[in-house]
């Protein structure tokens, strides 16, 4: 029960329904003097509307946040910041052909066994519109990094079979697919039409790169930093897979190819001559580039026939309806983006007390 | 601060430095009266002991576990279960040599970084031997899940190129590699062998399955099962990648491919044709076998030399001798399969209060 | 950082200022089922509206609760609740003459110290309007406990010298002071009115009765439930003093006078043939009445001069006008109970999982 | 479940029964740095150690104190710090008198109730034996508010009818009660005596003082200073009723009277002229004073024969024999000043990142 928090000293709250009156978040933690506005948020929030392409879905909210507690004269107080989205376009329509019906790849069966019914319009709690509160905190994360000279590039380095070949951030917003790369862009979205053509769906690969990150965060032994990256990671409903640094590759590699050699830097700083550690040694950040790799899985709803049960164990067919992208991971790659950006702020504010020194700091006025 | 414990209801807390006195473990909120004596423990120590072949590192410890407190007459009282295995051959050598060196691929620097010194004999706390504890209250959960009919089989998938074509569960305990093909783990021992006479090592993938899990555990949204299993699988030092059912393969599948559609089986339970949710769909168990795979780095103390730098910001060579595995993995096996023990063991007790109706049968009297 | 959530299972997070938009709660972790629409809600809100008396601000609130989130078709599932109450009658004065000065008696230079500034609007987060969310969390919880046979009393025993001196339970909603006994509610009403004619404030003695609790609950050895009942009064910013049972008399009593022998009842269940001990032994409900009394301080906002300072550090006259009652402890009964509901559903959850029966019976499918 | 973890950041974990191998306690979260040896411990567990005086149980316990982890060179490493204590007098004795039976004023009933079963020798996981190990935690607690400038002041200010009339800080560790007033401290003692003639017990009233505790810590609004060190101090097995500043005496107090007055003091710093509130406003330390006090019940076992029930629901009479203190609170002294210690603690902790400025000045490298 209450899995709804997240974040020890910068704890994040999301609450709300695909279907429900509205969706929100009290960030609970957030240091007093911040700079925050409704229009320091919305950016972010923009990312993750729907409606903004062919390949996401039409329904049209504006997903307007709304702060409602937390700030005063324009600056975040040290209380809870609680924000809030309306639902606006959730369509009163009839429910009868799915209510009873498990779709394939969603949560529809694991909610009824958990808490014996639910809310199945349009997927209740398990709506990728519950990732608005998620947002909504990764804005205000994310201004609070940039406060400590720490940003964060997210981006989708493959769709289905098209990975990208070339690097280029500001390619990265000029597609609607946040592709580093505008032939793979290209390639990519007509690969989507093909499988709106054949009522399918398409997986991707998120790549999230972490800059300006001190060496020292991160808690062992269990909260260590990748740890703690990795639970935010597969918290998002679409991710089936994560990687740090060189992930996967490492399975194939020796010690010697693996082992980063430290170096001093021309401004007489420590650093790695490479990052295969992807910023992360023993749970902790080394002050290189935080590298992430997420698979995002195919979007589940798919308009084709598909074979299932009802509630009551009957066999039956199933075809999927309404307002669905054939890729979740466009509108994902904020999402990836906000979870690290809690992440970090979360151990980072952890970390404080980590040196007697540090406490002295602070304390001995 | 404060990240040596891990779960809500089971609530594990390890201890112990590589070379301090002990090493041990507080295991709070176990259930009362689950049968538990050292005996039922030690088995699980074993598979994680040093010295069992040519592929483990020499240490001469026995690892016999001691249960100080929290049972009775043979069984658990409900209060915290305090266990501990005491360092016997930490070599009181001199570390001269790398005292002020930062080997690469360990965490000295982020440690150095963090705390500002750090205990620089064996690793301290970011030794492996810290996986002591984890073992112990491992055990003690899979024997708690064993009463609800839940198994896990973990096993190495994966040495270096060399991957299993075949599985034969009775084949993992019969090879010190813990691999499910004869074949396969002898030419991995041809590998390794390889490796060390380059004075090299080699990393590996790990599986585990889990089997009689019921659907319904997990808690949405940020504690989804799958989160917390990636979070435990992190914490692991050696762990940089995993996939819960296809991971990675994810990307280059369609969602035609990837849904598993629903179906009943020859007892009228409502189960799935295929699996590649991995038996979890959005966050919750779905009653089909958990699949977990872990990506594990190679033994980063190799002794061939290595360009690094002091603490003192100095460039120069280490090289790193002792005792030391050439491949990290078989050792972590057990380690894989008690932090997915622990992980599930804390969700199954989070998830009994989801229902009114559970409460009432429980406190309802 | 990040106080505003309470409970480990059934877990209240409340939100808002006094003079923000609006206050609100998210209550997470609350079992699937429960049948709860507004109505069951608005008459918990309504005993600590303002306006209600003499005695009570003139505030024109409604504090119509909204349930934004966590229900369908009348009942729970299992996600988080979300309820607002929009604030509507915060007037927008000139706060020029108190900004800069400290309230005696109020949060005002804590604030200042602990975060820089504060929202010096009518208390900000620290005014009373702060609990609304914690009675709509009470409400819920209040619910949830009369499914399992429990119920809580709760009334004001004490106003300034004028103590009640027979308990009459239909007598409590008959006077606008919650009092069980209406010859003391006149008194202290009159009271009351001598201590407005002379601009001050009361302090009072709140004490709260649970009935039907049953023995088990409550989580040795930190969390005891006395330990979390006494942090859930002292959270409330007016109580002072907490005391379960005899409370401070067990100072002059002796062990002869203060055990509870148990004895067995006409229905043949184990009993106390006193309660001293006010329900709870060894931090474990035993089964008889919980008594919990708390002291709520004198309002600390009255309209006659007092002597300060300012944040700069100058000595100054204040005098605090407004609509301030001149007793905290009437619109604080309903506070405590919820609080106290709140507690004893949290330990409830946490405790279903203390024996391995309970865990089979749940899980064992 | 889990409920013998606490704090959030100092976080501490105790394990051990009276009767089993050891007590011991992890202590997860200590700043680096800090020095610490065996020998700044030991005369903690000194004060709390039996056999001091005629007022406390003959158990002969040297009560040592052994830490296992967590320092390195004589300075804590900010890896857990694990101590232990070995039960060296647990007579090996015939429990059959009291297995079964329920014995008045302890927690047997409700651990039976709870877990099922217990461990019926000497209290098992409830006895005071537990306390060793927040004893060696508050130690350390007490080490670090040290070098921050806060030193804490425990005593008893009553015992049954006889209260301290003078305060003399040098007198407190002159006599075996912990009184600061010779005169009353002999007297109480022949009150015990005439306690102790009887097979009674007395209860008594423990006051505690901290100084030099910087304005700015507590988090509002369930975490409050006062909220905290009240669930602390009712965490304490004998501990029924608590207060801070003048605590129940506001029940019959005004505004006028209660409310303290700021002003400025010789230094130029802002303070306030009296101190009602006890050092803490809202739930946040003002930089005065902080005054707690506890009631503490009579030892509830007695040697007089009382009534009671067994398992089996059978009326019979119970004598309690062994080695039992005719008051707890001289022993409580130590435990509610560790307690406090580590509340305090905690709390700094978690108050360092309150500002952004704070958190600038730790991470901006």
């Amino acid at each position: 029960m209450a899995g709804s928090t997240y974040g020890t000293l910068f704890r994040v709250t999301t609450w709300g329904e695909s279907h429900g009156k509205a969706i929100g978040v009290v960030v609970d933690g957030c240091p007093a003097g911040l700079p925050l506005t409704e229009e320091d948020i919305q950016p972010f929030m923009d990312r993750r509307k729907p409606g903004q392409s062919r390949y996401t879905t039409k329904r049209a909210e504006s997903d307007q946040i709304e702060i409602l507690s937390g700030t005063f004269e324009g600056r975040t107080t040290g209380t809870p910041i609680s924000m809030m989205v309306h639902n606006t376009d959730q369509h009163s329509r009839d429910y009868s052909a799915i209510m009873d019906k498990y779709r394939p790849g969603h949560a529809d069966y694991g909610f009824d066994q958990k808490y014996g019914f639910r809310d199945y319009r349009g997927g209740g709690r398990s709506s990728g519109r519950e990732t608005i509160g998620r947002v909504a905190a990764g804005a205000i994360a994310s201004l609070l990094l940039k406060k400590l000279g720490i940003s964060i590039t997210t981006y989708i380095r493959q769709i289905g079979p098209i990975a990208i070949q070339s690097f280029d951030a500001q390619e990265i917003f000029r597609n609607r697919l946040y592709m580093p790369d505008a032939g793979a862009a290209q390639k990519a979205a007509a690969y989507l039409e093909s499988c709106m053509a054949e009522k399918n769906s398409s997986g991707a690969m998120i790549e999230c790169i972490v800059k300006g990150m001190p060496a020292g965060a991160g808690e062992p032994v269990f909260d260590k930093l990748d740890a703690e990256l990795a639970k935010a990671m597969f918290s998002i409903g679409t991710i089936k897979g994560v990687e740090i640094g060189d992930g996967f590759r490492v399975v194939e590699t020796t010690g010697a190819e693996n082992n980063d050699a430290f170096t001093i830097d021309a401004n007489g700083k420590i650093t790695k001559k490479t990052n295969h550690a992807g910023g992360i040694l023993g749970g902790i950040s080394d002050g290189s580039d935080i590298v992430i790799r997420c698979a995002s899985k195919p979007t589940p709803s798919i308009a084709r026939p598909q074979q299932t049960v009802t509630r009551g164990g009957e066999k039956v067919e199933i075809e999927i309806h309404g307002r669905h992208d054939p890729i979740v991971a466009p509108r994902a790659v904020v999402v990836v983006e906000s979870m690290t950006a809690i992440t970090l702020t979360d151990l980072l504010l952890r970390g404080m007390s980590s040196r007697l020194d540090n406490v002295k700091q602070i304390w001995h006025r």
